[in-house]
């Protein structure tokens, strides 16, 4: 609240720092803030390649004006207003904990998504390094969220996959027209940028492409934020069928997702709900009619869409959701998140459509 | 029979005539006949495009000697053994009648998959035009139904999506292992092939390409055959949930399956029996371990490829089931079904790895 | 300059018409002017789509509050300052001729490009239909020709391959260092949007993808204007080699130009004379070092990047030069002229670097 | 000889070790030999991965029933008659030196194949490490050196964009019809497998997807061994400019080649010197008319396709030549001069058309 203040009166620019800003979401960060019209880029921490520029990591940044990277250690935190986290999970709750207490984080991590330290330990196979940090932090998924998030320290930003299937499924949970129990499937596609920068085997082009790869069945980690959130907004325990797949394009996740209505509603009452819940908002929408969103519509934006569709079985309705996974799923709603908790308009320095064609 | 014996004892080969030659399924056929140690093709039929070469249409063929594409009434069918039928719904149950009663006939269309007129009516929106022929047809999932494929005159070569459907599914309902209830649902990804070569813009490069498109929610004719399929596999009538979706890809189909299992069993059981009734099949694969089959372990191959995975769901179980849609999910099975119609080995002419890398 | 005073002075917008917004040229000024923080969308035309929204030709616009298209002889011209004119050649110029003189016209086909009408008519097979208007058109590549621009009512906005070949030859030619005879040799590699909108066989995904397809070769049209503008760059004729090619991508243009230098100089010696041509502007980089640019070093921007390399032979040069077909190579460096023109900062509605990943 | 005749006399089949057999070019010959009916593969070679199953390595080879990968030093020798060697160049030449001497040795590298061992230490960067070897190899382009091919002990196959650069290269300077000077320009398009299997930044999907890099400009390897053919054939010494180029697909070669030719002869002249030369060859082919040969057109096979192009430049003509960089540029003609060298027809096991759609 002091910190908005002090930021306003002067007319003074958020000063920010992105800590991991080599990797996939680093750089999509440093894209939206250097055009960000009340951001300006303090430092950009890239541990491993420290003192490189930016534009030696991507070349396309060669058009602008940035810090090249520096360690940790050499930044100069005076006047830095928030720092943006996108480091491995695991690392992230480390290098948190060493930050000055006056400045808003914005972890990009999983690392302070589960409130639960022990589901953390299940989850992520060793013992939370930062367990006290963790009641200052708040999963930011922005729309659903937004009271606490303007009062938090750390912001757990979500996971792609969770923010796909997190805006559709916790209304619908909260209108009771849903059944809470074991019947949700969640069955969804990626882009490959999901799996980050790093060279292995099995992300190279000549393996990706032309393929459909499903991985992690039953267990992918996202599933912990997916049953955490869901089970809030049902007020009972959920577990939920995930399948994440990974398909041959850049960006983008396509979510169909299966549910079990409420002898009472059907499709219809299902798309009213998330009509009613999200008519007011810049960034996520309802389809019009039988529209089938896909990847297109939203990749390079930071907007969501969904839809409803009854299905022949009776009772049972599929919502496609979709998302660019590095924006709504990442970085962009990082930015949106940033722009809630400093005051500005939600949309501010994210006034883009999908790039299509 | 009698046709089977006078092959094989004058050593001639098996004149085929593909009807339909232009379009994907068609040119298919082409390549893969064109080296078949026992087929000569008599005669390839595109009536829109009579007269030209198939080189013209498809400049890969250019360095086989084929001949060249003629109407329909031009075909001689004296010594003509099989037709190959690549037409669209509605035009091959036209074209099937008027088609000389010796020779056997291999439908890659959907008309004489349905053995209930009406559902065919009621899925493809028009009274079926040959109803009567539809007694002489047998859906022709080859590994499954061997002795009434043998006998038949027309065979219904089944879809793409509902092959790779029913190879795991028809066992495990058989077996008794699986609910046959509303409880199965099947999320389909494809590759673009399977909208076959007319130009829409829907199908152009630049709106497929980076895209995941789910189509048909709720009502893809697929649905049909497999209904009927499984409906006798358990015995009752059954209800799916088929959810299909086009990824950048040109060929191939990964099915995400949900089931879910009687409580004795578990899913190694379910492995165990997809295990025992694929044994001693040279196409399809039950996978080693944990491996997740991918849509590149079998394009390019007649091969059919599934596991099944535990799910955190009690009592849910997940299979994944690939196929290339234009080999075991089209003319890659019709090949086999000739084959194994003439008395050949079933694999011969289809003796294929996947094309990867 | 009447028109520019009238609205500066009163803070008015710029009202645009976009002529042809049904193709992907027009969706993508729409995309940029949705946004553009001086422009009013005033009427979107788009004559056999008639009354349909955006929404429905593009759904990643139903997230914006665009009007309806209309047919053309419905727009009420009274206020529009500028028409961007998006249809095919040879309609554009019976189009433009009926138009309002009063107004700017931006015309993003080829109807105004040929200084002389005979030209036009041998490279497009049909008289030009409007060759008084010629004379009002100037050859709008923004970086060279900005006096000329401001002045012109008819903008004659260059195509793909031709400013992405013009950037780096011009300014090479004027300087005397290349040789201006028939030893320039143009290789350019295309993304399928340079096709437009059209469904064609040739354009289906399973066609283009996993390809790569030369197509009129020593003979695309775009020659015309490349020869055109370079033989005023050398002040004598020029015939050039050019072959263009299309890959499996969406957007993107990499031109990989051979000539042959002047004994006095070498690729250093370009780069030099590009290096100042470009060190003042914001849109044309000459990349550091040896680093070659890549296709994705520029689509979804209205960067265009370049640089030269020293080639084995002796005398000879490579020079590798990159921009994004729908914004450099068409509807950006639109938008750009219409920032000149109107006395705005060039890259106003335009600051995006490359969507990369 | 004597081999040979022992092997057609006693009908055994030919014994292949594969070594190197976990890169892309290794599997491919697994691929190719695991169905040769002349072939029995005997051992399969895999350094770093010895002891897994391919089928680890590459699940699409779990429907076969292939030896597992063992260390080189494990190979038993006897009765083997040939070593396919996919090694790293610099280690192919180690590795061969310590092989039985009375085998033959197929070289995937590009150790054997510059005649003279100042060429080779000059492009790869240190002295050559079995120069004596150099003499019992033979560069082996099967349609050009067919009867220095059947003597050789050492067979250098050649690489990817060699031979499809060789091909048409190679009779037109031995014609005289073109210009044996630096005016030969090769502007190639490559899928990526061509850069292998290692995991590397450069070569994920989402750095090479939607994207089109030049590289190596000026300075590829593979110039080293088109200009030692090349001017063998033109009988003096060439340079010749050559830009390889990485666009996104899996296989593919499509190079561009820009020649000069004598005043006496035109595009069909050339033309006519390719139809000439390969009217008998079974997989080098000249396209029919002026269509312009694609990738597709020949990936999946071991075909190579070509055609020659009037230029509007005077002198000038543009030649088109493809081939699959995995079959012909590496594996496929590998197996074809395996074929040759133990006289079988040149095309068993290798008789398939390009996988199209």
């Amino acid at each position: 609240m002091i910190l908005l203040v002090k930021i306003m009166s002067k007319n003074k620019k958020i000063n920010a720092v992105i800590i991991g800003a080599s990797g996939y979401t680093g750089a999509e960060l440093v894209r939206l803030l250097a055009f960000h019209p009340n951001v300006e880029i303090s430092a950009l921490v890239a541990e491993s390649n420290a003192g490189k520029k930016m534009a030696e990591l991507y070349p396309h940044f060669s058009m602008l004006d940035l810090p090249a990277t520096i360690a940790l250690k050499k930044v100069k935190w005076k006047n830095v207003d928030v720092a943006f986290c996108c480091l491995p999970h695991g690392t992230s709750q480390q290098v948190i904990t060493k930050l000055p207490k006056d400045i808003k984080i914005i972890d990009l991590s999983a690392d302070f998504r589960l409130e639960d330290p022990k589901h953390y330990e299940k989850w992520y196979g060793h013992k939370h390094r930062a367990p006290k940090l963790q009641k200052e932090a708040v999963y930011a998924l922005t729309e659903l969220k937004r009271e606490r998030i303007k009062k938090a320290r750390i912001i757990a930003n979500p996971g792609c996959y969770t923010t796909t299937s997190l805006l559709p499924l916790i209304p619908l949970l909260e209108s009771g027209r849903i059944r809470p129990d074991s019947s949700i499937i969640i069955d969804a596609k990626s882009g490959i940028t999901g799996a980050g920068r790093s060279a292995k085997t099995a992300n190279l082009f000549a393996e990706v492409n032309e393929n459909v790869k499903p991985y992690s069945i039953g267990g992918h980690r996202h599933v912990a934020e997916i049953e955490q959130e869901l089970s809030k907004a049902a007020n009972k325990d959920i577990i939920v069928t995930f399948t994440p797949q990974v398909v041959p394009m850049n960006r983008g996740i396509v979510a169909t997702i299966y549910v079990d209505m409420h002898k009472k509603t059907d499709a219809a009452g299902l798309k009213e709900v998330l009509a009613e819940q999200y008519k007011n908002e810049y960034f996520v929408h309802v389809a019009d009619g039988d529209y089938v969103p896909t990847a297109r519509d939203v990749v390079g934006s930071n907007h969501a869409m969904m839809n409803v569709f009854a299905d022949r079985v009776k009772g049972r309705a599929i919502i496609v959701s979709v998302t660019d996974n590095l924006l709504k799923g990442a970085s962009g709603q990082a930015v949106q998140n940033m722009n809630l908790i400093f005051g500005l308009d939600e949309k501010t320095g994210l006034e883009q459509v999908a790039l299509f064609p």
